[in-house]
């Protein structure tokens, strides 16, 4: 597992989405009767695919429209939704600015600042309208909306840094108990990111009913650029999924693990899966939804970080409703439609009936070489019985 | 073998061909007097190179010629050949459309139902001509088409899908019992696809005449990326081979496997056999064939998939008869073309004078590297005897 | 940690910047209270970074700027500020040639000798307006220049040539004898460059007072592609850390090691910092600041070199000043600015108080691939307590 | 050293120029007073890089004038200089026809019989001016072609195919005998290309003179493209080199091993004799030279394969003399000229005094990344004493 890479060192191989694939076992299933169903503080959820708390991805009307879909997606509390009465002013504004000025106008954008009422407003309409609201703050900010969530029955509530652990030092300002904030609230916490077993062990027993797992996953992420941090997500989420069961075993309570980044396709979600996955969080193939508010483009929210901006506006494209992207038809053979359908078929190809059975299925280690021309195969029919 | 991908996790390494070369041994043979010939079911082969069902590739014309010329072709009965009664039509149609409108007419043009009259038709017209008349369904047709097969003296029958096991789950329809099947059949039964050691040993002893190995081959191939599964074909190789090696020791029974999907060049095959493939079957190389019906287009089969397209029309031209692809002379120096020289000149290189002494070549690891302007090598003449 | 390379040799794996990445602990720390100071000769220093001594990087007003700032900038003893009065006509005519003919025009520039009361002007000048005069020579020069650099009040020496060793075999030419020398300069001397653990031991043992790591170590870098030589930074910086180590335990004297070359982004000098670096030493990204006399241009100090260069002019553009490059805002999310923010939220982020603790942060070994449209992840926001 | 690639099968990991790099000793050496110098059949040359026998490098001037340098250009026996009687008006036509056109002028060209006449003028115009007669052909004409050359006063002899053993097997026509060959030659003979530690033992066995060692060397040589067959040329000479020094143990006879192939920058040279060459043959970096007689064009000798044609003619440019590129000065900085410049600077960076020391110097593993913009490096001069 450690290699040395100097003298009196060694480090750990770790491996990502595109160094893995997965093995057919001895039998196969009709993707039609696998069940993908996930649990949060035993609340079921069908859809275990949930959008990231993302200012061009999540805003009221998608958080519903996802809901209503069997999945979760989560409002940011520190965007632009809770900034601005009326966010599609802006969000219209940042979808028509030129390519250079994108960072500027983001980073003007976010230094209006959060008006409580607005967090009580957006939870308010989710909720009328019949959807899930999930919110995300970061941890300087729990406490107060924490509070305003519960007040307005908020589903469920999620503390979101890069790097999340259970001890942040610090003379300057008062440091977030996370522990004490879990119990205070009487709503599901999900807490995150995080990507090492002692960390997901320590924040499940500090009293998350979830956690997100993931820092600078993607392969040519800026984070990993910008500050060296990261991990690749398969190794992350076996880490945290060897935690998690340890601490089923121990307590008796299972808590989801969520991976969250990294993957673009069907295939990278049906690997997260299999590498220990309750849930994924995606954020850019939401982005591509008609329902997005982006309107076709998309920004990680650290783009409007004043000092140290690590990301900027992409534009990504409308393809096709949230129900295209998550149930098909697909219209494209990218894996970026239909990822249910991915997930389903995948399930049944490798004999997973369900999410609890895909954490079992065989990994290979296989890189994957990009080759132009290679991109036909042989016999691509899918499903026995069909 | 293993690696540890996290905690409590290990992962095979598996490998493809673009990571591995062939050594030579400590002899060299005329390649004029090797022996390339494979069998089925005690019928033999001198080109141990099948062409794909695929329906840009192979039509009655093409599997007439290609078993003039040694070896086996093919025909899909779920695709255009047995649903329209003038399948060339469709096919100029086909290459006739924008490259953006190629998908939704694939997917159009596979919706007309198959002729069970156009399979029995189809065969005859192959065997009024003198070929092999080698055919292939999925599962779902498998006894229907099967039993029509027999009954028109069809010589092979071939079920596939993407992945195959002996154990399918299904309530909601019957599913195929291969064993019952293999032994209804009067004729060889081959089946596909698979991967894995125990698979492969399962699928020979129900009674399989052959084997089709390769699942998400292809290094960029859409079933990896769009399900997230696949191995690399060298791997599936060696692993089938070993179940094979095994199969025969105990039973007497040399159960040929062939090696599908993910070969581009000559030097593909030539490592396919080392790996232990008994015959391989390929596709693109052969819809760049004169008589391919494709008009030098090439589709994968689940290309007309309604809800989970993966893959699309592509232009691959049309560089020379199949005699040429098969025999040469080459035209061109990137070993698309006289791919049964490049086989003979390799075992005679390798000093291996049958396929079966070619299962026993020394392999390494030597990945390849992509390097501009690195074309030439020093000394390329071959043939010690020249 | 070593592999076989064939029958009877086995070589080590050595590590690059781009085959690592940092794993946070169980601790986060507020980014503004960590501790970045460095020392030399117990003289400390609040910025890791300093400057190299290249032509289009360092003249007497960037060394003064650099050290107002709280870092260290080499002046080159051998280039053209003292090979000129006017250094910037000279500076001016390299930026404005044409490419083809800058590699010309360097070398028949650097054709003109180095003048002795240049070099004590160029001292003069930097200390008068309050810098640091830190100053580089080849070892052919360094007695003749340590002499003056001593005379004129010089603060730092370093005798800098690719590779250095404690022993230089010639009959031609009378050879530099390093511990002599350290000896006798009054100032502290640095030595580089070396990778080994045994080098950088010996050279410790003869008195340096600090040394550079790196050779070749860029992964495209001209000495590894004329000459075959080099090691990835990694490696050598772990290496040469392990030396320090050993050093200090028998003699109680720390010697810092300064990781030098290879470095292009924030993440990169992270790493370099937690394979246990105590400074770095970076010259491109310095040639992109407003004070840099380059105008925008880079040539690497080979590009001269009469019979053999290794290097050209390169554009790099100017796109900030020292002071953004530095400490921000950075207004590119590639990591090329705000290096001490990087540096310090990165600290922040894994939880290392100081740089010794930053040398006990965990590495993992995670091969970065580039991936066009990979570039966003989810959750990007920094900081827990913000 | 060896891999599982699947279930009961092993492999050899094998490692390539752009694996490895070198690292630095205890001490450096005045690159002036290295000795560069090897000894085939005891006769010593100053400068250890060979001329590969190809049309488009070496012709009677091109062979004199190397030889005047201190090295050996080896004669193509097969080739355009012995078909015709005035090669300069085929090689213009070469020079001047379409890329399109090239390689069937050139298949075309060498259908023209070679004249044995021609053999003996060409020795004769090279003896005269005072060069060195290295000529190469096929193992099927080395008894005829040998006996000229002898005749003629040649000074070395090489019997050259793709891949050379002992042992040919043909029922077809006559193999050469070389064990008897080499006894019945009066001059050196030189046998290729072998890649395996047996093979290159059984060759010094026989008699052989030295070794050319390189089978499909290049990254994307067409060898391995066509017929998968190629060892990574670092692994292929350190195995030679083993069996070298094996027999030089048990003989007393110390025959040299000769790289040949898939080296294009000084760097990939000094590899080589790092891993134990004694000298190198290369082709592409003198096909750029004013004296080659391609024009500024190259092809490989399988380019006229009149069946299975592997290689085609490329522009490689003319750049300098062949005076510039074996010793400088150097016009740039890619590593394709003064290659002995940059041997001797790396062996006094290695601190190697001879090509025997060179085989002893420190080989890591380092993977090279290509990484656009990385391409400076901070102190890249050469040369502790001056």
């Amino acid at each position: 597992m450690a290699e040395w890479i100097g003298i009196g060192r060694r480090a750990r191989r770790c491996y990502g989405f595109d160094e893995i694939a997965l093995v057919p076992g001895a039998q196969t299933i009709n993707p039609n009767e696998v069940d993908t169903s996930f649990k949060i503080d035993g609340k079921k959820f069908n859809v275990p695919i949930m959008a990231a708390a993302m200012d061009g991805v999540v805003d009221v009307n998608f958080a519903v429209a996802m809901s209503k879909l069997g999945g979760i997606a989560v409002l940011n509390l520190d965007g632009i939704q809770t900034r601005y009465e009326n966010p599609d002013v802006v969000l219209e504004k940042i979808s028509h600015t030129s390519a250079e000025e994108a960072t500027t106008l983001i980073q003007s954008i976010y230094t209006t600042p959060v008006k409580e009422k607005l967090i009580a407003k957006r939870i308010k309409q989710i909720k009328e309208k019949g959807g899930i609201a999930a919110l995300s703050c970061i941890p300087a900010h729990a406490e107060k909306f924490g509070k305003i969530a519960m007040q307005n029955n908020a589903d469920i509530f999620i503390v979101q840094s890069t790097v999340t652990t259970t001890k942040h030092v610090s003379r300057e300002y008062k440091t977030l108990d996370l522990a004490k904030f879990c119990k205070s609230m009487k709503i599901p916490v999900i807490l995150g990111n995080c990507v090492t077993y002692e960390t997901t062990l320590e924040l499940m027993q500090i009293g998350a009913s979830g956690l997100l797992i993931g820092i600078g996953p993607g392969a040519a992420c800026t984070t990993r650029g910008v500050l060296g941090i990261g991990v690749p997500q398969v190794t992350a989420t076996v880490d945290a999924a060897g935690a998690r069961d340890f601490h089923f075993k121990r307590t008796g309570k299972y808590i989801p693990i969520i991976t969250d980044g990294g993957m673009n396709r069907g295939g990278d979600i049906c690997k997260a899966f299999a590498a220990g996955a309750d849930a994924v969080m995606i954020g850019s193939s939401f982005a591509h939804a008609k329902e997005a508010p982006g309107r076709g483009y998309h920004w990680g929210m650290a783009t409007s970080h004043v000092n140290l901006p690590r990301g900027t506006r992409i534009r990504v494209g409308t393809t096709g409703t949230l129900k295209d992207i998550l149930f098909g038809p697909a219209k494209v053979d990218d894996g970026s439609q239909n990822l249910m359908g991915a997930l389903k078929t995948s399930m049944g190809s490798l004999g997973a009936g369900t999410i609890k059975q895909m954490h079992d299925v065989e990994i290979i280690i296989a890189p994957s070489i990009q080759t132009e021309g290679k991109i036909f195969q042989v016999g691509q029919r899918v499903g026995m019985g069909k």
